[in-house]
């Protein structure tokens, strides 16, 4: 069965597919979506998908007549740098890739947001695909941020720019290790947290099923996961406002990757922990306790972090915080839960209030 | 006296004034167009434009109550890289530039594609303002098209990120080298040549004043010139189709650039050759001598080169164009004078044929 869903956002709308073995039909896919075979291809990936994923994706491509060069990086988040974009330019210059050639982003949320930042830059944009291969990246897949890191901030250099199409093969998700599968279904609970209760209820209930790997429940769950984001983005695509709501636990979450240089926490544990934060600065803000009680409850079913390793520096933290964006003229912005399933864009959360819950993340059991 | 037009790309519109001492006003005009005193501005310029008005524009600006930071990058085409642009984003991060921030190019093209760029992609895109200090910046400033270079070609990582003003201040013209002077002034003929024969018999008749820097007539020739690239630029904001002629003598004058290691040619002279082969292109396509004749005269007239220097090799010329972006699945798109003041987008002109052309251009006197 192929679950499809529709990013809608004018003439840049575009589709979603979920299914087991979509990729052995790449080529209808992108011969469906206008993706010309006169101008070559690039895939980007990175060394670990390569290896499980590249060959059949190559092949498939070039039998039915897809010219494909391959760029493959280094597996994580050090690739998203403005030098290995260069490098990746350097491929596309040299496979001649021209304004009607398409960049296919094989990989997880790295290359999605590498390859999405080249399509976006390449002769001022040209297409590309999304082809996500971890659970993590059917947030990062969908909504056309795309971006690389500079070495005092993540994501600051990037743009909006929107896939032509976005095809999520879960058989490849079987090879992803136990810990970025977790990590993965935190985006997925996030999801629910801003948006659906019952949906969220459902994670909790079948969070043995989703860990496992359980085919159906992780395509219903990234459906669900891929709809609350496209309904988000259908809304306000460039972060005027509503979008924000994605930022949940992201706050912290940003400032904790940063502080452990991009290596300690995965993105997923890192909200995790930044999630129950800011479920404890809303009950500090007057909502009901169970706001934190139940958030809590979710993520340790998970097997997510939710607390701060104790040897992470407050305030190297509070500055990392400083140089994110989600600042406004001075202010501090918080996506604050309000009840599960719904949020709050609060732009007039103290930064000492912030640091009390970095403060008590680290000290709790 | 002050002139004034609009760029229409609707809710992008945005207006360019141009007259003599605007910069006095700089507060003023920042203000009227909802620059925000709440975030941090940064100044982008270069080391040259940096000694001669930095300081008269930072004071300016302070006094009124903007923050204001600056970033002084080296003089000259090799500052359009990604490496400087991530020092940029740097200074960025360090003056605590948000979502409501405002970057400030002040200077020439080198310095606006690459501000603009900084502008386009910092937060995945911030406001900019264009204040031009180059004869050959009224036709970069406008429109919109921002870009850094890569090792192997030109402009080729960017974006379309359209100024919220363009304020250009005549009396900053006065410290231009003679031959900045010239090279600016191919830009503003091109104008011409493209779009407005009456226009290009104005310039000709026009070349002493112009090339002598007279107020009256400079800024009469950067108001006609603007205005045909606003025209062009309101019509095909992303270079589907019309924009395209703007690239008159860019395909040879950019693979001459690139050759000559961004350094021997200045870009207004790399393309006062390229418009020559252009011409002479057109009469081997069967239209009137005069189109060669004529633009031939008119850059003789302004003492601009209309010769590829003996020593530039015609191989590594071909190379470099097929590096360019005016290729479109494979063949070769010319931008084609049929008469003075008009020209064709021709789809289908041969290799053989452009590379006839620069051997002629390289033979004859």
């Amino acid at each position: 069965m192929i679950r499809e869903l529709t990013v809608d956002l004018g003439d840049r709308s575009y589709p979603i597919y979920i299914g087991q073995g979509l990729l052995q039909d790449i080529a209808v896919y992108l011969t469906k979506h206008g993706i010309s075979k006169a101008s070559p291809l690039l895939v980007v990936t990175d060394s670990h998908v390569a290896k499980h994923h590249l060959a059949a994706v190559q092949q498939r491509l070039e039998q039915d007549g897809f010219r494909t060069a391959v760029h493959t990086v280094a597996s994580g988040e050090k690739s998203k740098s403005l030098r290995v974009l260069e490098d990746v330019v350097t491929t596309c210059l040299q496979a001649g890739l021209d304004r009607k050639s398409t960049i296919i982003a094989l990989g997880g949320g790295v290359v999605g947001d590498l390859a999405g930042f080249v399509a976006a830059s390449y002769m001022r944009g040209i297409r590309f695909v999304q082809i996500p291969t971890t659970i993590l990246a059917h947030d990062s897949s969908v909504g056309g941020k795309v971006a690389v890191n500079h070495p005092l901030a993540k994501n600051i250099i990037g743009a909006f720019h929107q896939p032509e199409l976005v095809l999520y093969d879960t058989t490849t998700l079987g090879t992803l290790p136990d810990r970025d599968v977790r990590s993965g279904l935190s985006e997925m609970i996030k999801h629910g947290l801003i948006w659906d209760a019952e949906f969220t209820a459902w994670c909790e209930d079948n969070a043995d099923r989703l860990v496992g790997l359980d085919p159906e429940a992780l395509q219903y769950g990234l459906y669900k996961g891929c709809s609350v984001k496209a309904a988000v983005v259908s809304q306000d695509e460039r972060e005027n406002d509503l979008r924000a709501i994605l930022n949940l636990g992201h706050t912290i979450g940003h400032a904790l990757e940063a502080v452990a240089g991009y290596n300690e926490l995965l993105h997923g544990e890192a909200i995790s922990i930044g999630m129950v934060g800011a479920a404890m600065l809303s009950v500090r803000l007057g909502n009901p306790e169970s706001v934190y009680t139940t958030t809590e409850r979710i993520f340790r079913k998970f097997g997510l972090p939710t607390r701060i390793p104790a040897h992470f520096d407050t305030d190297a933290i509070m500055r990392a915080m400083m140089h994110d964006k989600k600042f406004n003229e001075g202010k501090m912005v918080y996506i604050v839960p309000t009840e599960i399933g719904k949020v709050e864009i609060n732009k007039n959360v103290s930064a000492d209030l912030v640091r009390d819950i970095v403060d008590r993340l680290k000290q709790e059991a």
